[in-house]
């Protein structure tokens, strides 16, 4: 047992190759155990073990830099580097997160959980090393699936003009979280299985030197090949090819379910949790997959999360050429799309809220400022269930919500979510986003409209003195809000589902001067740049009191 | 003469090479004679007059659909569409814009003013053409610097696999609006100046045909070539290398100076207005050129728009290696910013407000939600003087204003700037950013603070009843709306300088309370989303009432 015994990347310095090997059985063991009682992503860091030791084994960290992009299979890096009890003790389980974190460990430079940075993020501490004379190296550790996204070109063509020592480990599994997707994916498998030079290398053209490995899980061809590269005075790329899963069975051979591996049974590969057979993913895949074979105008498009509108690889298949992954690489995502509705198709896109922030540029000139009918669907727009601080879901109000002709619309039920998406899907006049629920599902105990073109609010329950206004997910709550204050005081609320974010209803805002001294706003979001704060400042210079 | 009977493509159609020829010098002859009186971008232009009409002699459109990236390099595709008098008569200049409009003509897809998006859009166009079994080409125009942008890369990666039909043109000049930057530059350069086919092409790596005209002003190679791939089933790029400022000699020759041209004298090449000699660019540029000289630490990051902090060439050569231009590629820059501090240094990037939105999730998630102490300096963030939609200043404040871990500050006047740049790079606690002043140059009466680690208001006229806050920009305004109620009414209003746009100085303005009636807030910027949302928010329950 060697595991147990590594406090800091030193101690595993000390082994030869056939312990380091040992040693690589065993955090395989601690991976899938670990995973089997809390999930986590399992995949990921099963394909980067032998990776993981050899940088450790070959680099002098933390005086050397490793960036490791998105940094979800960083549980190896993590085991190594003195926090392996929360690997191998289960009561430690929770004392550490998925991602990389400076707060738990020296060995971690960034909280980082988006994708394509680390390139950049790396050149530039290799920028400040030579200012001042540094000599440390500078590793970014990238998937492939993370060269889809644009910022990783911009810093390769960045660091390739530099010609700084810079290594780039990109670990090349061939998936995203689904398959990779686009043309680069060809190049690396081209480069992966020419048996000779390839021409038209992609590193290359970019200034990089190049190396491969195309036996990723190969220790001795690891340590060998990052001690060819250590102390460079150039760009280099050390191309590895490894297998996604690597070691356990049921995660080799369906590597997306096992991205992110829910808690289940080492010996079957089942998954002990079920999700709710009704859900809001399996609602807009089933809805969209009708709208799909009845009209040839609509396509859907994701970029590498299809899961958060429930588009498995069935799904997928079913949709055909009226689905499109384009990858990592949100902006073209939107851009496709505004193509798409300009020559008169009817695309939808679907991400999280914490990745639409990826594309805020292109969704406020190319599709809304040229009033571009697209609907986006904006889906885990919560903090809650997230797990991890870089995905919460919680600037998509100050974002979207202050675009120009964009409807920004927040159902509170199944019903008012299909008839919205419904809608916007038919209409070819402006821009929509649809703020899912992020709650259980809920119905509608009436007829929900069918026509969102007139930003108006909808007064649930008409009552006096107090008008509760809850967006979207928080409706229910407002629902339970309304009952209290009913139920304790002798005042009846006014119950107000808003449905829209961007503009408000004066209209409606107006009447309840009449009879209200006091609304309550609740969204589950930011207060500060909230859809609350427009609301205080509707009523501002009046006599009405906000609490939002 | 038959530039003024161009109605529209198909008049040209009937031309021979010759006349296409003439047609191009008295095309020219409009840009400048234009551009001398009223400005614009006549070196963009004057490149690309040959390849516009050659587009335009093979192609068909409206029903061919060519997209502009960018698209200030139009006006040539605007006199060859039906506009002609816009650029002939001189009492019709105003009557297009300078970049595509739809509202404008059928021969105008979209209205596009920042980069990389061109790609995109068109091959979303493509993709709904399949769907609909359509015929038409379609043609992205695409400059090599906006070539920099990760957009464009996730363009040609997902355009290069799904296969179909479209034709990207490259306008090579190898310009950015300073010098172009980058590893791709080189191998564009390699593309050109190889005598034979160059190992190592970027587009080939993609999965697009390519062909190169060395010559970008030879019409008859032009359109040879395009018709060579008009239809094209597959993706192609056709590389046309063209020379900035081509036929007017100053603008050959200092193509950065001629980008954007101000009214001139046509034969000495000379500007007939000059920049005020005391403006926010030079101040900030000699300050920071000192601060470079004394400190190794410190370095200047530019995205291809230098000139917004006055770094013409000279400022950049005395710079040398601590500044850096990263090309249209404000993603990375954030990133180099941020690795450069998380290695120590000092970093400040500038450019426009309506430029940061392209990197909206570099700074929330690796700058901000890790508190590395960058520096931002916001340009630009106003309406005013923005020629035209795609570049108005109106949403830094609901994007940068509700990032957590973020200051951003907006000072009122040169001592107050300078103040909180050399506190900012100074400080190594949080990331700033500085919204520059959109005014003359102000100077204060008195001190001003050095320290701006707490965020406190500063009341600068005590009164009561009426508090104006008057943030940046419009602080003078505020203190001649504070002057003419206090001439005009018995009431003697406080007057605000809020300096802190992020979090509101709770205290201060709980203090307000005790003697102040009616709040206003006064902001160059959105009101919706905007500062003054949540000076609302704050006092939404309580009897103030207030006026953004």
């Amino acid at each position: 047992m060697f595991l147990e015994n590594i406090r800091s990347p030193e101690d595993i310095k000390k082994l030869n190759i056939n312990e380091l090997n040992i040693l690589a059985k065993e955090m395989r063991t601690a991976l899938i155990n670990k995973a089997s009682k809390v999930g986590g992503h399992l995949g990921s860091n099963l394909g980067v073990v032998e990776l993981t030791i050899a940088l450790h084994y070959v680099f002098d960290c933390p005086d050397d830099k490793i960036v490791w992009d998105v940094s979800h299979q960083t549980y190896c890096h993590k085991m190594l580097t003195g926090r392996v009890r929360a690997f191998l003790n289960e009561a430690e389980y929770n004392t550490v997160t998925g991602y990389t974190n400076p707060e738990e460990s020296k060995y971690d430079l960034f909280s980082i959980g988006h994708t394509s940075t680390a390139i950049g993020l790396a050149t530039g501490i290799a920028k400040e090393r030579d200012l001042k004379n540094g000599k440390e190296n500078v590793i970014a550790v990238v998937g492939d699936a993370a060269l889809d996204g644009g910022q990783s070109f911009e810093s390769l063509n960045f660091a390739g003009e530099l010609g700084t020592g810079i290594i780039i480990v990109v670990n090349d599994n061939d998936m995203s979280i689904p398959e990779n997707h686009g043309a680069l994916r060809n190049n690396l498998n081209r480069l992966h299985y020419s048996s000779r030079n390839c021409k038209d290398n992609y590193f290359k053209v970019l200034g990089f030197s190049y190396k491969i490995i195309r036996d990723g899980h190969d220790l001795s061809k690891l340590v060998r090949t990052f001690k060819e590269v250590k102390n460079t005075k150039k760009p280099v790329v050390v191309h590895v090819c490894t297998v996604k899963g690597k070691g356990y069975k049921y995660a080799e051979e369906d590597k997306e379910k096992w991205h992110w591996a829910k808690p289940f049974d080492i010996k079957s590969g089942i998954y002990q949790s079920t999700i709710p057979k009704e859900n809001y993913g399996s609602i807009i895949r089933d809805y969209l997959l009708e709208k799909i074979t009845n009209d040839k105008d609509v396509v859907v498009i994701a970029a590498s999360t299809p899961h958060c509108i429930g588009f498995n690889s069935n799904a997928r298949k079913k949709a055909g050429k009226q689905f499109i992954d384009v990858g990592i690489a949100e902006q073209n995502a939107v851009t496709i799309a505004t193509g798409i509705a300009k020559r008169g198709g009817k695309p939808i896109i679907a991400t999280f809220a914490s990745f639409w922030q990826r594309a805020y540029d292109q969704i406020e000139q190319e599709m809304c400022l040229n009033k571009i009918p697209v609907t986006m669907i904006i889906t885990n727009a919560s903090v809650y269930g997230q797990n991890d601080e870089t995905h919460c879901g919680l600037y998509d109000i100050p974002l979207l919500g202050n675009i120009r002709n964009l409807m920004y619309l927040a159902p509170t039920n199944k019903e008012e979510y299909i008839n919205m998406l419904e809608w916007s899907i038919n209409q070819n006049k402006t821009p929509v986003a649809i703020r899912v629920p992020w709650t259980e599902v809920n119905h509608s105990d009436e007829d929900v409209e069918k026509d969102y073109s007139k930003e108006k609010y909808k007064i649930t329950i008409n009552g006096n003195k107090l008008a509760i206004l809850a967006l979207g997910s928080f409706y229910q709550l407002g629902q339970r809000i309304e009952k209290f204050v009913e139920e304790k005081t002798k005042i009846k609320p006014t119950l107000i589902n808003p449905r829209y974010i961007n503009d408000v209803d004066s209209e409606t805002l107006e009447l309840l001067k009449k009879n209200h001294k006091y609304i309550i706003t609740l969204e589950d979001g930011l207060l500060s740049g909230g859809w609350g704060s427009r609301i205080a400042q509707f009523y501002s210079d009046s006599d009405i009191k906000v609490k939002c």
